[in-house]
């Protein structure tokens, strides 16, 4: 058995790379700029192998010593390792897992980040020891993952899991990738930002409103936080309907899941118990049979952006 | 490998019991009243167990004579083969296996009824010869059932998969379960009946009303398509409406389990094309990429009620 792993975070932006020793542990790091919009897809991948081998080489390895490498990457990738599409990147059908395996000569998978965190949580996170976990991430959009019985769950040809495209209020709010009413439009932190400009629209008495004037005039997912925090009426309207959402969203999730526990993920988990609490509050209700069938706590996901990377480079454990 | 297996469908008011030999077919089948108010629960058990000895005696074989024993019963069935609440039965948390397993001194296997009759069509129905598959069963309530890379899929400690209960209209209408606004609440023929008295107080010039009154006054699921084949504006957009809250349901679906085909079961799948065309005209808008990503076909499931019995002896194979 070889000691060390490494796994890869693909972003829009910029990609990390990490060097996992079998404790799950990030022992070594490097990340560049991914530079999609200079360079072809090819010229990319050919960069991001280069970077792989670098670290490797720094810490007296070659890819052939890992026992596993793996990429993360925004979006729909198929058993193959063909990125199909994702909202991040303006490649369509491009063969990741081949291009890379031709750039280092060795074995490599391929997985959705949302995935690739999940399985990072469940080995070394808030989720250790668990079987049957869900990750919600709660950013621009809604990622998911889901490990049931021990094992990373994907669909059918490794495609499913969208778990931010599921119907919430069918017809509803419009949701970025076409269809109305999707789970992300109500439980993004993109849609918590739309419902804290509705509530100020509504309410010019609302300490909101200050607030995102002395940010420049910006509101983000803290403005609302920040002033219910500090009792104004208008932000607490708000995220108590931005839990509810969260809540009856997951509820779904446990009727056709059953996790024994669901992690919350992306910048808003900072909140910690303001935000969670309630959600645990409101989650009975929002499940089948609570009285007769347990359902999940929710947590906060503590690993961050390492969950993606120790996730990328353990693949090979949860397939 | 021995050439028989037992499978036995439980519903509230009958049992049904058939031998299915290795091409998955019912070969002898008997059934009785399960009489769940008059006996105790060890008593109908018993007396399940006798009739399935009498069957196979009749076969000229004993219960150590096939290879699965099964039983499909409504409700949520963990993976001890707990039976832990099902609408149809006053029972709670009986242990239908143990029980079942004391009567015949066999091992036997125990699911819920729409995960047998997913296993059915899949070995011998509509979905033969398919890896990831998702059933629809629509009547009173809304039964699911998946299979995923050639296995039931049931979620965690075998307790999910309960694909009527999760939101459709968040808040919406009040589910039989609790919950409000379950996909099932619009996707049953209960809930066609409702959208169908709701669109007949609307349009007191519908032919629904002639409909109705020649059927002693009863609304029943036919009532609407009837009066659409002949052409009536408002069961048209009944029909219209019920058509798009499937699909928008199976939508959700498909972007979580990636299944490669979609079959629909119950009564209201005689309807057939009628039914079944407009949710495969309406399903790609609830797809997510459907440029990018294949979605399924839907289709009407073959087997009737034989796909319980057949997934039911069959469940040994699925797991």
């Amino acid at each position: 058995m070889k000691e060390y792993r490494l796994g890869i975070d693909l972003g829009g932006t910029g990609f990390q790379i990490g060097l996992v020793d079998s404790d799950f542990r990030i022992v070594a790091h490097a990340d560049a700029p991914t530079r999609q919009h200079e360079l072809s897809f090819e010229e990319v991948v050919a960069n991001i192998a280069e970077e792989c081998k670098k670290l490797l080489s720094a810490n007296g390895l070659t890819p052939a010593d890992v026992s596993c490498i793996g990429i993360g990457t925004p979006g729909c990738v198929d058993s193959d390792g063909l990125l199909r599409f994702a909202g991040n990147f303006s490649w369509h059908n491009v063969p990741l897992k081949a291009e890379m395996e031709k750039q280092l000569n060795v074995p490599v998978r391929i997985g959705n980040d949302a995935n690739c965190a999940i399985i990072g949580e469940t080995l070394a996170g808030a989720a250790k020891g668990r079987k049957n976990v869900l990750l919600l991430t709660l950013g621009t959009g809604v990622g998911g993952g889901l490990v049931i019985n021990n094992k990373l769950f994907t669909g059918g040809h490794g495609m499913g899991a969208e778990l931010g495209h599921v119907p919430f209020i069918t017809g509803g709010v419009h949701c970025t990738c076409g269809i109305d009413g999707c789970f992300e439009a109500y439980a993004s932190v993109t849609a918590l930002i739309r419902m804290t400009k509705e509530a100020m629209a509504a309410h010019p008495e609302s300490t909101m409103h200050a607030h995102a004037a002395a940010n420049d005039g910006k509101v983000n997912g803290k403005t609302v936080y920040d002033c219910a925090h500090d009792g104004d009426p208008a932000a607490l309207s708000v995220t108590a309907q931005y839990t509810e959402n969260i809540a009856a969203g997951i509820g779904g999730f446990v009727n056709v899941f059953r996790p024994e526990i669901v992690l919350i993920g992306g910048g808003i988990s900072a909140q910690g118990d303001y935000l969670l609490d309630p959600i645990n509050e409101k989650l009975p209700k929002y499940c089948f049979a609570p009285n007769a069938v347990p359902y999940p706590k929710v947590v906060a996901a503590t690993l961050g952006n390492a969950a993606g990377i120790i996730g990328a480079a353990c693949m090979d454990i949860m397939e």
